[in-house]
């Protein structure tokens, strides 16, 4: 009965279809084997934010990505 | 004061305005019967979750989706 | 398969586990009602939030109830 | 090390990313200045939500705008 | 750089600390192999959920539990 | 009608009541400097996190902690 939530960059730096997919089950997999959590009744959502909204170190990944 | 978030399925399973609009009424009032709680200081949030992003059992609902 | 958070003040204020379990079906019907959710898999998760630590107008909920 | 999350309303609403920016750097110094969180590990996500899904008072946003 | 928060049951059925070692490194690792992600920059955070406030299918885990 | 959540470590290393009050009150005011939100439905919640349920670099804080 895990509830996830994985918040990542989206936009260009999105994960593909497949790329969730393996979160999903490679997150799933690690309840189970940990605790012994029901994969049937564990929830995962992936939540993608534009680097504009993501911050760290006080800026923007959007900043951060520039001066790299 | 409560605060409140409805995580969903969204494109193509997305609620209408009228039914969001349905869901935030029905959730204050619940919070005010049950606990009588303010419904002008009740705040609703509604996400809606693609179905690539949502998993579920160790897929995600879409791969769900395809196999019924 | 909604998700549903709702966070309310705890200590003095929490609710009681019937209150809570009416909250959990309540808003489980909402859902099935509204939207044709299935209920057997919509998660609810309650969370007691000190009142210390809710703010609302610049001060905390602790502040406001002293003020009455 | 803390983690913000700050909802605001998005689409006509939305901040402009140099207000992004700025509430990045206001509340990572405000961390700082309060708690002397180091501002390097300090993650800041905002997300815009839509005034149909955010509801007060009963009613989502779309229509207490309509009724000004 | 990505968060990840997993709620799960607490009190009695608490993970111990190195059952949440064992979480926090796996995830970690997870969003390493299939999306390159930075570990030193990837944050988790556990909540652990009283039964009383957890529902799924219109009812708390405490009710699920006693009727097994 | 903004919502803020700040999530930080618990414990030993929880804020005073006074120190929340300040953060409360800061970050409702960036909010109204920045984007002119009202103050009035500015909403923030304080999470104290224990150093065991929260990761970063793949160990727990407790963990990272101790190293120094």
């Amino acid at each position: 009965m895990p509830y996830v939530n994985i918040k990542l960059t989206g936009g260009k730096e999105a994960p593909t279809p497949q790329q969730k997919a393996e979160l999903i089950r490679g997150v799933t997999e690690l309840l189970q084997r940990v605790l012994n959590k029901n994969p049937q009744t564990t929830m995962v959502i992936i939540d993608e934010v534009d680097t504009d909204n993501w911050g760290i170190g006080g800026e923007s990944v959007t900043e951060r990505r520039k001066q790299k």
